[in-house]
């Protein structure tokens, strides 16, 4: 299916869950959308902390469109299931934003994993959460992000553990992937980077680790929710997790396509 | 020093000892000269190991030029220091090869770990044996090379240790340097790669490790070497260490001058 019929899809409700797998060598992405009065803040954010906030699309106050994204792309209907907080920790789903729009919010899409996992599979390197059907473990590190106005907060990483010969062509095959996360940020010892137990993420699933495995890991698009969840804007959305915005740009030209339109 | 004035000051004897740091920017190789009736299957095996015997020039037989590495440069007279074996493993130093010379001999460049050792360290990861100045530690593994012909033996690995995030930066970086070993093959356990004790290099200094660093291992110019005392041809001539070929090729345009022109 073509991210257009995909995004239509999920506009009349014929398509709901994850967007993992569809549309494949798209490029899709996380949304935060926040009101004008926070933009610039979490715009500088982003540019701060580019390996956990690498921004791939922004809208103008009040246009639910981002036309370098897809043609036809609404924000308000095209993704499967948003997340809408009022100002606390708390939020309610919503499948679209028609009745929540207002005309003072901006959007922001962020790059997520996608395109390096797939690198990574494509090229033969097993990613052991999938293989167990599992998400991907997540941890919240003692490395703090660069803050931007009222933004601030723990970098949060996710791990993939590999065989060292495997981790090593990870790093390599991720690198590419600047607009999502790139390289990771940490090898090895988990401690590091202060996380007491790999076996205990903080979202996700329990990992699995190979006998000999060396974990790797890399920054998380978590890490700009956690920051405005320190801030809670009278209003912000995001996607549900695994329900992400599909974009006509092909995941493997999206590093030379978009960083001089956007970044 | 231009490489040409480093190369006629070793051709008259004026410059002695090793190369490091001499004719900085400029493409450094180990030597291995071997009778034509080696030559075959030696090439066969730089090939089958590409990342230990990264082939950077090939003389024809009998000629002591290779003129794609420097107009002038005389392989005969243009290393500081050669080491002859005739058929055993024991070699006999020799500062020029005028006496051993013969009208069979193929020369064979292979680039070395200089190019992405100067790469790490202008980006500002500090190199442990280089601040210790100690030689890099190397080790023999338990993983075997590609044979070809009569050309067999372990693949040798030199060792690398950085904290996490700069293991990951060396591993980035070393990757563009194909002709100077690459990637590297391990990172983590030492017992991984049959290393029982990595204070306890089979070559070179014993290694400087910091707390919380993991050890990053590249495929070595040793490789070869082992290789070539496994087969014992009547005549084999290598460099002494550290005393290498000094070529007119810019060491960051190699990838892309080179590649095409011999391998």
């Amino acid at each position: 299916m073509s991210p257009l019929a995909l995004r239509q899809a999920i506009r009349s409700g014929k398509h709901r869950g994850t967007t993992t797998g569809y549309a494949s060598g798209y490029l899709q992405g996380n949304l935060a959308i926040l009101p004008a009065s926070y933009a610039d803040e979490f715009l500088k954010f982003c540019a701060r902390n580019p390996k956990s906030c690498p921004l791939i699309g922004m809208s103008e106050p009040g246009s639910p469109f981002i036309p370098e994204l897809g043609a036809d792309l609404d924000i308000r209907t095209d993704v499967p299931g948003y997340r809408v907080f009022r100002g606390t920790e708390d939020f309610e789903s919503a499948t679209d934003l028609n009745a929540v729009w207002r005309d003072d919010l901006v959007t922001f899409v962020l790059g997520c994993s996608f395109s390096f996992e797939a690198a990574i599979t494509r090229s033969g390197v097993p990613l052991r959460h999938m293989d167990a059907n599992r998400n991907v473990p997540m941890y919240v590190t003692n490395i703090e992000t660069t803050p931007a106005g009222r933004f601030h907060g723990p970098l949060v990483v996710s791990m993939r553990s590999f065989k060292p010969s495997d981790a090593i062509r990870a790093i390599l095959y991720s690198d590419r992937y600047r607009l999502a996360h790139g390289a990771p940020v940490h090898i090895g010892d988990p401690a590091g980077i202060g996380i007491s137990d790999l076996m205990k993420p903080d979202f996700g699933d329990e990992p699995v680790v190979g006998e000999g495995d060396i974990p790797v890991f890399w920054a998380c698009g978590v890490t700009p929710q956690m920051a405005i969840r320190n801030v809670l804007p009278d209003l912000a959305i995001t996607h549900e997790p695994g329900l992400m915005l599909v974009t006509d740009v092909l995941a493997e030209a999206a590093e030379f396509t978009l960083h001089t339109k956007t970044v």
